[in-house]
């Protein structure tokens, strides 16, 4: 018995899963923008500062944590999250405007 | 009865829910680089080329498409999906040198 390897199907075969998980995080990225829409106009509502520091410090360190337990560079998370806390400004920024 | 609507909680509510899409997307990320990883040492060991540009190019229009349906940005999907993309050229180049 021979052992066919075709390294193009093993190609294929990541690339399917890459697909998968690239679907995946942009509907989580969706639910979580409509989660920071929510957060901006209650802001605006009650008058609430728009950005908490302390918060983002702690996000930061949760998300390092959760990184090195999943075998991710813990650097990639914190700008993974400092990308996302970006976009997040900018949408508020236009909404106010 | 009276209606007893408190913003804060409800911010540290919409906060837990925002937690909890961050740590998805980080367990997801961190899954997506493991399969990155295995397509970087398939191909330096196939001699596969390191990039493809038709390949990126259809999942961007894939992305936005999904996007679109779920309510994200398009152009911020594929903001993201080149954001990721730059880092998983980085890892290659980093596991080559």
């Amino acid at each position: 018995m021979t052992d066919q390897f075709d390294p193009l199907d093993e190609l294929s075969r990541h690339r399917t899963s890459i697909d998968n998980f690239d679907a995946a995080l942009i509907h989580i990225l969706a639910e979580r923008f409509r989660k920071t829409k929510q957060v901006g106009a209650l802001k605006a509502k009650y008058n609430l500062p728009p950005s908490d520091k302390g918060r983002e410090k702690s996000q930061i360190e949760h998300l390092r944590k959760l990184a090195k337990t999943s075998d991710l560079d813990p650097d990639f998370a914190e700008k993974f999250l400092e990308f996302i806390i970006r976009e997040v400004i900018q949408h508020h920024n236009q909404a106010r405007s």
